[in-house]
């Protein structure tokens, strides 16, 4: 079985035009040669809807805010590698050999980028509900449970969890000081627990600061 | 002519599901209703993939960035704030008391955000082609000449050159007041010809939000 046959039944789905998938597997290493960033454009704004609206329908209880992170967890490069690894994306990309040899076809910026563009192609030729179909399958696959629990949990909440449990309190957090111009403002925070601080951490926002101090405080608890 | 079918009229759509409608139409800033965020959120990612998919037809010839740089000067507050206003989006708005005294009704963000949730209606509805179709209405009609230039024109460097020609000054600006949560912010800015203030707008960068305020002057100063 060649090459692109095996890719196919991987994704399962067959191109119609089999030009359309190759040109969503050329990186744009490949010089003189149509690449995959004009999908990828296409195939990011497909994706967003694809995800959003799967998610639209599934937390019919959530509110814009909630849909937002969800959809962030699942639609970044990251999330998107993971998907791509499992398609085996990085052994049927075109790339040139520098780009291989520095590793192209294991960077997630580079298999999560033709898989967009996959399915930009997918939508080009066989529309939304197709489109829809291929993705939100390997969406389930590697992401069997998505739920704002899962997908979104952070350190706040991990460590309130802790806390509460061994010892009945829930971390209160202060702000020390804050730094810098407006535009690049720098926050100093300190996690407590029963008025004793229990770490300090910074950040660019209030919120990141709180985050970064829950992880500390939960190295140090754990 | 009831409003609702006026509305219907001026969009030439018919909404099978009114209710669906009143959703698009309502602001949060109603008390223990269903609003319009969920639905924006969905309408959102339906506009970003119409638009970035009539761009990617339309300019066969340009790489991504360029989409990209397209799409954002179509798909932004201003933008969208001015196709709802030939809609008339304000006067058919539900929202408070509060809201409505506050200017509500002419607010770019509220109509924006209502127009957006309005194309997430039609999606859910009708589906991608009928939302397609009457958004490129809308485009066409409200931005005749969709082109790079025409597009991307940057109006703070339009704005300097004339201010510096004609006064021999450079404009200034001012972040006035910055609202919303992290993934969604709005900045009010402020420019400023010898420290006095010309115009102001809004937008979801503060760089947005300077062009917005570079145009409103030149409509001025010309």
């Amino acid at each position: 079985m060649d090459k692109i046959r095996e890719f196919q039944k991987l994704l399962k789905y067959k191109f119609k035009n089999i030009n359309l998938l190759k040109e969503a597997m050329t990186h744009k290493s490949i010089k003189n040669s149509i690449n995959n960033e004009r999908l990828e454009f296409l195939g990011d704004a497909v994706v967003d809807l694809i995800v959003g609206e799967y998610l639209y329908h599934k937390f019919k209880g959530k509110k814009e805010g909630d849909l937002s992170k969800l959809r962030a967890s699942l639609v970044n490069e990251d999330s998107l590698a993971k998907i791509a690894i499992k398609l085996r994306i990085g052994e049927f990309l075109y790339l040139s050999t520098a780009e291989e040899n520095n590793g192209g076809r294991e960077k997630p910026s580079l298999i999560s980028d033709a898989l967009e563009a996959l399915i930009g192609a997918i939508y080009l030729e066989s529309g939304i509900d197709t489109a829809k179909k291929i993705f939100i399958l390997l969406l389930e696959e590697n992401f069997p449970d998505i739920s704002l629990n899962s997908l979104t949990k952070d350190y706040k909440t991990t460590l309130q969890e802790l806390t509460q449990a061994s010892i009945g309190v829930a971390p209160k957090y202060e702000l020390i000081s804050s730094s810098g111009p407006d535009h690049k403002k720098s926050f100093e925070m300190a996690v407590l627990l029963n008025g004793k601080e229990i770490a300090r951490a910074t950040g660019s926002s209030k919120k990141s600061a709180e985050q970064a101090c829950a992880l500390k405080a939960l190295e140090i608890l754990e």
